[in-house]
């Protein structure tokens, strides 16, 4: 386990807030910034940074890569603007050992159904409505210290079907007042890494503000943290010699 | 894959349907009759039988077992009436490749936890919450030909957390009108048996005359069916010649 | 299920066979003729295609897909000269429903990685290796009517770690004569297609001649056909209206 | 997470090692001992206990039960000696969140059993075969340390089919000289229990004295150990109130 203070990547494409006069009401600073504050807040010593799409390679270099233990993502609007290269970027940091927490519409980046293999497709409204978020595993560590159920007043519906793998662990699941249901926190191990997808935070609410959905990113970003700080993207071994 | 005609036994422990008027005036003949009616009408050539508490040995004679498929199991008000002896012999059966499908409130059977291994607790409230049943992996087998979601007018709500151990596939996912979710219909492997849960069918509603149940309920005896009749219950093989 | 004769397109790279003396010698016709021959004899009424890397498109343009149930893919030499359109054509049809058998070195296929996700890197020794294929799941449609374990005299070492997400199912299970161990039938849903990777095969042992191989081939095929001919990519859906 | 020390009780039935002469040498102090010891030296301030059959209720208390955080359990000539109320109750404070770790021939245990619910067969040969534990998912944090593969000069073989429920986690698979394979490192949740089960440990050879099973058998502990001291075996609950 990564015992020194763990070094979180916040990247954000900041589009919505510095476009549409409703986000920018929510998030003046950006979603990454309500975020981190957050997390810097319920994960003593933690080092928080951020990257958005704007900056040169998104923010996301070798190096800003290399200095990170868990990434969180966040795109909507601007999947398609991610350069190809690095997305495979990030992918070989991921399968080498980094954690990745995919946040809401991030379904759809191509770092997330790239790591998956399927169209993360679902059905959806943004509507307002009420969105309950059960924990179906009490025990997981990501579930710590929130209550059952998480009730967040106003969300983008999301619903199932959800076309992702059989996940490896299911821990949230929530209904919305439409009557949808959807797997809302679900995790995945892709070479050494650690994933977790959590639904709820679309641009049009303040979900990143509520309590409870904040300690479930930090128990997640404390979870998806690798064992060793070197990266060891699993690769083709032979001839090998016999053991015996 | 069995290709004679497929030979499902339908228990029953047969109470609140000639004890409650309600549930008298909805399933006159008891569930298991409305159960093995639609059965009879979807699947051709099947053969239904029908067993109740309060036969001799419950009706699950080794004789009644070694004829049976697939096993149907509907319990509730007495569920510690059913002998040790007798939950021992269809368990041996399912571990030998009879497929077993567990109905409603036979979650918290005696087999049902027997083979599972944990509480299968629940949290309930019986006040005709309408229940929405939708299909979260729509290429399976058990949920061809059923619309999505299922729409039961009333039901009995049943919500998570679901003390199950992680189920190999989860097929379904309810929402109750008041907020809850449920894993609805979930499936399981042990020894050579199939197991598939699924949770509508509350005695206080008429749950089993719903044509999608039914058609879940058909395709699930299908799917649970042993590719071959003999029961053959793995054992310990020792000692054993090395391969080389 | 599909009813009507199951179809089956086998598609192989072709080149070993036509370039490498000892390859020359076991396969005369290619792989995918030895694998079509025993098809069509294991599985009454198949229709057996076959396709190669040299044709327009590799054989594999849309109306070929579109006729197919079951696509089998061994590649090796070449996995980079298959066209990167063509790769995402199979993988728009598997998504769609159309089962996907892969086989032995096609472990590091184009299509599989990205079905997958991860790097699908394992360790390998050609040497000869004695290999015994393992069922571990005995009540398995894939592992119906074979031996425990399949000898295979002679075969290319593949073994553990395989860089592969948690398969859903895990059929067979190898050990070879030099120490080794690898889960070498092993199965995945990525969206409504079915995937079976099966290891033995090497081009340089006469792997596809043995019965016991050939049947295992024969169940994937019947295992991985779709319930239906149609294709149905899951897709975006929204704004849906509420159900209440 | 248990923040203080960890409380580890090893139980073992100990009769071998007072019976035969052959394990009298290689444990002189039990089995249990020299785990006990390995434990100590590995995981700094871990509080180790000891408890065998003999003992009245077989050493597990309801007292000895609540102090513990992860629960060993070595068993094999007397499993059916094993009071089922003792049973009970050490799977009780397993649903309720205690680690349990299953040694070697524990696997057909009354306890590693009634939480699995199959039958936990397997094939076995005791020949002294060379074990080589393989590790399939280097990642995960009971596999930290270790070399890959674990050489185990002799040892008893176990073999598949191994009649247990599809594991949550396959972390290691093991060769035998004579051929076999067997999943060897595997783990279940049952309500909020952490279980995993680890093969290697014969009493006629030194396995225990292995360091780099003691390795494992540490990192397990670690592992197992369960997020709060606090019991909460899973419970119905209703009627509830709706959300809404």
């Amino acid at each position: 386990m990564v015992t020194e203070a763990l070094k979180v990547l916040i990247w954000n494409e900041y589009i919505h807030e510095i476009r549409d006069e409703n986000v920018i009401r929510i998030y003046p600073d950006g979603m990454h910034h309500a975020i981190g504050t957050a997390l810097t807040r319920l994960l003593p010593g933690v080092d928080v940074r951020t990257a958005t799409l704007a900056e040169p390679e998104h923010g996301l270099t070798e190096e800003a890569l290399a200095g990170t233990d868990v990434l969180l993502w966040w795109g909507h609007a601007a999947h398609e603007a991610v350069e190809d290269a690095v997305v495979e970027r990030v992918k070989q940091h991921v399968l080498g050992g980094m954690g990745l927490i995919v946040l809401h519409s991030g379904h759809w980046s191509k770092i997330f159904t790239s790591l998956l293999g399927t169209t993360a497709t679902l059905q959806w409204r943004s509507s307002g409505d009420r969105e309950l978020v059960w924990t179906t595993t009490p025990s997981h560590p990501i579930a710590e210290g929130v209550p059952n159920p998480i009730v967040i007043a106003e969300q983008e519906m999301y619903g199932e079907p959800f076309d992702i793998p059989a996940p490896e662990e299911i821990v949230f699941i929530s209904s919305f007042s439409g009557g949808e249901v959807f797997r809302s926190g679900v995790t995945f191990t892709r070479g050494r890494g650690r994933i977790f997808y959590f639904s709820p935070g679309d641009q049009d609410y303040p979900v990143y503000h509520h309590p409870d959905v904040q300690r479930v990113i930090a128990n997640a970003a404390r979870w998806a943290s690798p064992r060793s700080r070197e990266r060891r993207v699993p690769s083709l071994r032979g001839p090998v010699a016999p053991v015996v």
